[in-house]
């Protein structure tokens, strides 16, 4: 099943014009503590495994789309506009290709992302999760969020969990088809929990993601252990966050990316994000780990890493690493709203 | 089957008496282009699977056994005396505990490494290597290299390998007294090989290579998926010495030490015997790599790199790194010499 007999489906009780000049939304940037490593269909970008992030506030990217006069397409991305035939234009069309109408609208796409591109820090994530909800109030489509998901997974697959703050589970499913393949949030929210962006390099990286997965995938004579690995690893870290235990998010989330790393170590030809300060600051922070503060690591496609801590060791982590952009996941949410759907900034 | 019983079968038609009032011996340390990583019996150091190495010429161990008039052994490093109660000094002597008669006779060990002691650079393997050997002339035990070879791994795995110049393979054997478990040297030998020794860090590790050994096997999830890889590689790397293909050489002996470090990352808790300057270093290989230059790399248990390359790309490599210190394998050796037993510096 291709791309386009999907989103059709999707979209058969939809408008099929748009009801507006222009659609805005914002979606936050998601961090992964599970990953998402690994492709069963890659058309569809449907995953080996589950996997579950926690997003970043208003840390991501807003985007307005609005339909554009001319004929092609027009991308600004943090007001720059985007060569039509760059890499990334290119991708962004064809995605845009799968929702125009017969008529062959163009679209004028303004983003602006508060965070580096591109540096394995969820810009692309982000990036489609926005288009996709501001496609869905272009259109009105009204649709369900799990539609969104999919709609967002089918542009890039981590995007299929930056629809939603706080953590988030996406579920691989198991359909060809992938309409069981989206994410949801999860209930618990977790007040005093800390993300710190350490940045170490903000260059795009030389091997992207997409790439580096499919090479695991294909070469890592590793990768037939992941899947058991993720799976007990998932159910470890939703009980850790069900009974808030700390000490088990961080442990998990930090050996699990270790374990991704570790795979891409392993491929064929091998994959070291890492760089010089990177590994200087892993062993920081298990030195001071070993002196007994609760600091916990997350690395995803690139060299930077995302600390993991609480509120009341702020003081010593911003000690330790003084350039520290620290995200409080849960600032803005209560009991009674932990699934906000963040649509418009 | 226990060390005592194996060993009595051994020397069971050796003398039980010194034959001299000193032996003196040379063992050199050995870098494993496919790797030692698990073992299957800890008593006996039994590997999970076999192995292949390459020793250093004249940077290694030499060793004099002497028989000491007073009740206890001491033992001498680099002129130094090593204080009984350490944990290097009752390892030493546990293992000649094996090797003692009847009468209880205490030993003088003196040793002189020439390489860095603890940082990853085979000082263990060469040491036990040297001090079989040692016992060997001080008894006249005449035993057959093989014997021998068992009689190191006893003493530490990779000792094993430590008895012979050149290429060694360390077959893991199936046999649950090990008595099928010895290294052999290879007929091969290939002159233009160079080994760059790249110092980053002389320290002892802070995880020895035994206790991260026994970790990665038995808290890696990837652990089950080594030893076919292992076998593989094994495979080829026998074949790019057979044809001399020195690409392949170097891809197989890269990759393979790459995943035995990928494993010990996902250990519990994790291990990274990699510093900045190993990660910067690993880059910089890559980045002339891609450049043309035929530059690979292996690492063992510890910061260190050991770099290979040919003769004819010495001067390049040298401007690269040019701290580094170079061996050239099979200096010495001719077509008809390649297997020899160095006994004595």
């Amino acid at each position: 099943m291709d791309k386009e007999a999907i989103i059709a489906r999707i979209l058969s009780n939809c408008s099929q014009k748009p009801k507006h000049r222009e659609g805005i939304a914002f979606a936050p940037a998601n961090i992964a503590l599970c990953k998402y490593w690994g492709k069963r269909n890659t058309e569809l970008n449907l995953p080996v495994t589950s996997s579950l992030s926690v997003s970043l506030g208003n840390l991501g990217a807003k985007t307005t789309i609005e339909i554009e006069d001319g004929y092609a397409d027009r991308i600004f991305v943090n007001k720059e506009e985007i060569k039509a035939d760059s890499i990334f234009a290119k991708n962004l069309s064809n995605f845009l290709n799968l929702f125009r109408t017969k008529a062959k609208i163009s679209f004028r796409i303004k983003t602006t992302v508060n965070i580096p591109i591109g540096a394995g820090l969820a810009s692309s994530a982000c990036g489609f999760a926005a288009i996709v909800n501001a496609l869905n109030q272009l259109y009105e489509w009204q649709l369900p969020s799990s539609s969104l998901s999919i709609l967002a997974r089918i542009g890039s697959g981590s995007a299929a969990r930056s629809l939603w703050q706080g953590f988030v589970e996406w579920q691989a499913g198991i359909q060809e088809d992938g309409m069981d393949s989206f994410a949801m949030p999860l209930p618990q929210i977790w007040p005093s929990l800390r993300i710190g962006l350490l940045i170490v390099n903000t260059e795009q990286k030389a091997v992207s993601s997409r790439e580096a997965m499919q090479r695991t995938v294909l070469t890592s004579p590793f990768y037939s252990a992941w899947p058991d690995k993720q799976a007990l690893d998932l159910n470890r870290l939703k009980q850790a966050l069900y009974l808030q235990s700390f000490v088990e998010l961080g442990e998990i989330s930090e050996a699990n990316a270790l374990a991704m790393h570790a795979l891409m170590l392993t491929a064929n030809p091998s994959i070291l994000y890492s760089e010089a300060a990177t590994i200087a600051a892993i062993h920081k922070i298990w030195h001071y780990r070993r002196l007994g503060l609760l600091l916990f690591f997350t690395q995803d496609a690139g060299p930077n890493l995302k600390l993991l801590f609480q509120e009341q060791d702020m003081d010593n982590v911003v000690k330790i690493f003084p350039n520290l952009q620290v995200v409080a996941p849960f600032e803005n949410s209560s009991q009674n709203d932990t699934s906000f759907l963040s649509n418009v900034l």
